[in-house]
């Protein structure tokens, strides 16, 4: 265990705020429930914007820009929309100097603000579809905050997409799961479950919410992205219609779909050990980090040359740091570059040198390799993809290895507080039922299957039929 | 002269908002002084921050996040900060359904809550220097807004250092200036007067504001970018102390530094013609547009699928795009390329495929090619770098025929009015002839020069002896 980090079977809200302390990813601010994401963080969520922008835009999306103040009665045109959302909302009263005469409301999400700009973009079927992203920061009152998983600011992505009809709509709200998912499976590591949302959960103002789920290392899940077919509520909200082929007047069909900071808390809750960080490679900022050795002061000069001469080729290639600091000792820096994840370490000392090899230690497993210096780069490369491989299996097998099927509401309960997990449970479909887990286990329906198909059976609350089973977890 | 777009000569404000309507680049929102930054205009700010966040990471420079809000009592930490923007900030009153304890102020820029969060960063001279940049939105009360130069809410990145020493923030400083130059003239290729600000004209809470100034087409000024050396007014405002190598306790030194979404408005005003939008193409989203042309119907795939095999290894070298709509006929599609700024248009009709060439079009000049095929591909992006210099060129050579030394005061405030343009002026350094200025022809000093070195002389208002020439002329 590293100095200063909790053990996660001590204590594991103490242990993820301690990674996120030694990594010196983000703190909490002087505003309340706001943070401070301090550069080491900050650059992993350029690298999840990056990645994520890349897949948008292979997928037909472009990028653009709406106002950060919404009208009052914006907020109040989709009786759903501002039931959820009015209520967590920070309000701008007075604007230069002056007590404004309609309140502006900071957006806590954009599609009122977004749909009346549509309204004039939209006439005919000529200007459908409208495939708009926006990279933006939202502000959601919080009462009970937690550094990237839930802050009364956040960054995040909202796509808001328009439609000529229902098919297209749906087929859009599918492909972004689609984004989603490979994102999180191939760029996290992070095996995710898709379903839908049920009513309860769904997004204020959506017909349906589509979901990916992950498994944390305490078995909680965590909602990574949502993806809402949204109909054509807004469209009537905003009386946004179009002429179609047949010169027919008809209302637009929307889609909206985000995912946020949040993230990066999924990432370290997912992969972090109690030695702190450990990233997936393809989202770290810095991938190898070279730490020359030395004993005498006599061979310092030297080594350091040679950390520079075995790193010459990797410009371009591999992020990669040099930790040739003098004021401390190799241990020191090994233990350093631990809590801040970066995936591969190299460790070169004057026998390594006469030998010409290095030693390179994983990150996430701990296993030191003697590797000759000049197949170095390539065994590098390798390694990298292979640690992000191996990273998925592992969460994956910890994933199923406690989700289970139960079919006794009691001892649902009892394996919801300890030793926790996701159970694919029967369920009628009555808000009543979801009441209870609830209110007995703290525990929620995270998602439905998107396609029927399980057998049938009886609810686990009240014995009613159910035609397949749903996901139940305690969850972030 | 474009179907929509008013003649410079006749109104360039007109002008200026047609352009901009015509490309497609941004509209009034529903919400006062607030602007739609749609994607046509919003891949021009990717463009801008892809190579400026190039150049401020070569220069060692990471990105960080800090909060929107700033509490009330932070803004009245720095008098003169205060003093400048509080008139002309938004401000949350309630948050969460609640009246809040102290109002909130959303960011007009961001030196009070960063550096309430640097005093926790900054202990020891080790812990300096801090290179942290940051995008954001920051909004600022504005009475009359222009879009891209003047609106509520922009979208900016703002710049924070710390360093131990007056010398390290001052050379921070002026590098920074250094970038903005660089990235003026070889990215937007805007040639830029660098200077010092007045004391009148500084940013409220600097020592020292330098900032670049280009000319637009009616000779305004447009300021561009600031670099403000900050002494150690907020470390003194935030009681941000470090210990020196001598363990002295000391007040660190800090920087600040952005442009906007501003720059979008430069760009703008000092390449477009009266046939709408002309864009230099290192920040050209789409530097290509090819157009097949076909009279019988039976030419059509033919010609459309050329097009493609004529593309067929841009992908990864040149953003392009073919434009192979059915419904327009070709003169519609030029136009229109012509007005959304597309560098360079490609015309290819049966006649020139029989020949094994295509007809290539600058946009900022109109000339007309005929290039063989075999070449097409090195031949644009040769020329696309002629463009990019040529644009330059000629807005130097816009300004040098504008710019003047004026001694005589009567003459200058008429040339200010008209034809207009740059003059350089002896200047007392009294704000009250530096306010006359403003008031006879509601023109302000642009900049002072640097490095003194002028020949002295005496004030063009009050005749008192003056050091060095300073830049006079009317502003966006």
């Amino acid at each position: 265990m590293a100095k200063g980090i909790t053990k996660r079977s001590e204590d594991y809200s103490k242990w993820y705020l301690d990674v996120i302390d030694a990594a010196q990813l983000a703190e909490h601010s002087a505003v309340k429930g706001c943070m401070v994401i301090k550069p080491t963080g900050y650059a992993i969520w350029e690298h999840i914007q990056a990645n994520l922008d890349r897949l948008f835009k292979e997928t037909g999306h472009v990028n653009a820009y709406f106002p950060l103040f919404i009208p009052e009665n914006f907020m109040h045109r989709e009786a759903q929309h501002v039931e959820g959302f009015a209520p967590e909302c920070a309000v701008v009263t007075h604007g230069g100097g002056k007590k404004l005469d309609e309140p502006l409301f900071v957006r806590p999400t954009s599609e009122t603000i977004i749909w009346s700009t549509y309204k004039n973009w939209i006439q005919s079927y000529r200007d459908l579809p409208i495939l708009i992203n926006q990279w933006a920061n939202v502000v959601r009152w919080e009462m009970r905050t937690r550094l990237f998983l839930r802050t009364t600011e956040f960054l995040w992505q909202e796509g808001h997409t328009a439609h000529a009809t229902e098919k297209e709509a749906v087929d859009e709200t599918l492909l972004i799961l689609g984004v989603y998912r490979t994102f999180a499976e191939e760029y996290m590591a992070a095996p995710v479950f898709t379903g839908i949302k049920t009513e309860k959960e769904k997004f204020a103002g959506a017909v349906r919410t589509y979901c990916i789920e992950a498994m944390m290392q305490d078995y909680k899940a965590l909602q990574c992205g949502t993806s809402h077919y949204l109909g054509q509520n807004f469209a009537k909200a905003f009386d946004v219609t179009f002429q179609d082929e047949q010169s027919k007047v008809r209302y637009v069909y929307a889609t909206s779909w985000g995912v946020s900071t949040r993230l990066i808390g999924a990432l370290i809750m997912m992969h972090s050990d109690d030695n702190g960080l450990v990233l997936p490679p393809r989202l770290a900022p810095t991938k190898v980090v070279v730490v020359p050795i030395w004993k005498e002061d006599a061979e310092r000069a030297a080594m350091k040359q040679k950390a520079v001469d075995l790193t010459r080729d990797w410009k371009g290639r591999i992020p990669y740091k040099i930790d040739d600091r003098d004021q401390y000792r190799p241990g020191y820096k090994f233990n350093e570059w631990e809590k801040r994840g970066v995936p591969i370490r190299i460790e070169m000392g004057p026998k390594d040198v006469a030998q010409n090899q290095v030693i390179v230690v994983r990150r996430d497993t701990g296993e030191k390799i003697a590797v000759p210096q000049y197949s170095l780069l390539a065994t590098i490369e390798a390694l990298l993809e292979k640690i992000q491989k191996d990273l998925y299996a592992r969460a994956l097998r910890n994933r199923d290895a406690n989700t289970f099927t139960c079919d006794e509401y009691k001892e649902l309960i009892e394996r919801l507080e300890s030793p926790g997990g996701f159970f694919w449970v029967h369920w009628c479909g009555q808000g009543a039922c979801e009441e209870k887990f609830q209110q007995d286990a703290k525990a929620t329906i995270r998602l439905q299957p998107i396609e029927d198909g399980g057998e049938p059976g009886a609810c686990i609350v009240c014995g009613a039929p159910s035609a397949q089973r749903v996901l139940v977890a305690k969850s972030y």
